[in-house]
């Protein structure tokens, strides 16, 4: 079910790579890497370092009094990341090409977030 | 000089609110907020809090081997802010509303941030 929404994503988003549901607390619940990135990204582990920042990011913005963070993009040089926070617990991660379609990434991820959320909530 | 980079990006930027120049120890270079929100936003204190953060995003760019970071965008409920990495010791960032125009932002910043490097390297 998340593997589908993932899988989707990735597909849809010109230059995407890979797709993960992590919880804050760094454990993955899903994830999906296209076939040629398989073996060369490890998804998990980028999730895993993102979601400490994400931390930091969602502390930080509630200190300065602008809400709820919603969603943190990350460019470096070979990797674009794309973080969309589901609730209080998980957020869905796309890691892209940095030549990739930046803004269809970004649409897809706030779509599913959505859909995530529900299936997230049982 | 900084002042004058920064003031024509805000004022371009749709929704522009405020930015500044700052290195990566929190100490502020520049910094314009616009009339309407002087007094309300704390510009300094967003970068001194976010620059945190970019060094963490840093450190965890290069260990996932993506390479170095290049701009780092925050979106929260009430605020949007948008970094762009000028080199290793400064980012210039625009904080401006949620509404604002993205895509413009990002543009203006990519564009000043090469001519700030060239103003910091004297």
């Amino acid at each position: 079910m998340f593997q589908e929404v993932l899988k989707d994503v990735v597909d849809r988003t010109e230059g995407g790579i890979a797709g993960l549901v992590m919880g804050f607390d760094g454990i993955t619940v899903d994830s999906y890497v296209s076939p040629e990135a398989a073996g060369v990204l490890e998804v998990e582990t980028v999730g895993m370092e993102y979601s400490v920042i994400l931390k930091e990011i969602r502390k930080a913005a509630e200190m300065l009094d602008a809400g709820a963070a919603r969603e943190v993009a990350i460019q470096a040089e070979r990797l674009t990341t794309v973080i969309r926070l589901i609730n209080d617990e998980y957020f869905v991660a796309l890691a892209m090409k940095p030549e990739g379609n930046y803004g269809k990434a970004r649409f897809l991820l706030r779509t599913s977030a959505s859909k995530l959320a529900a299936d997230l909530t049982v």
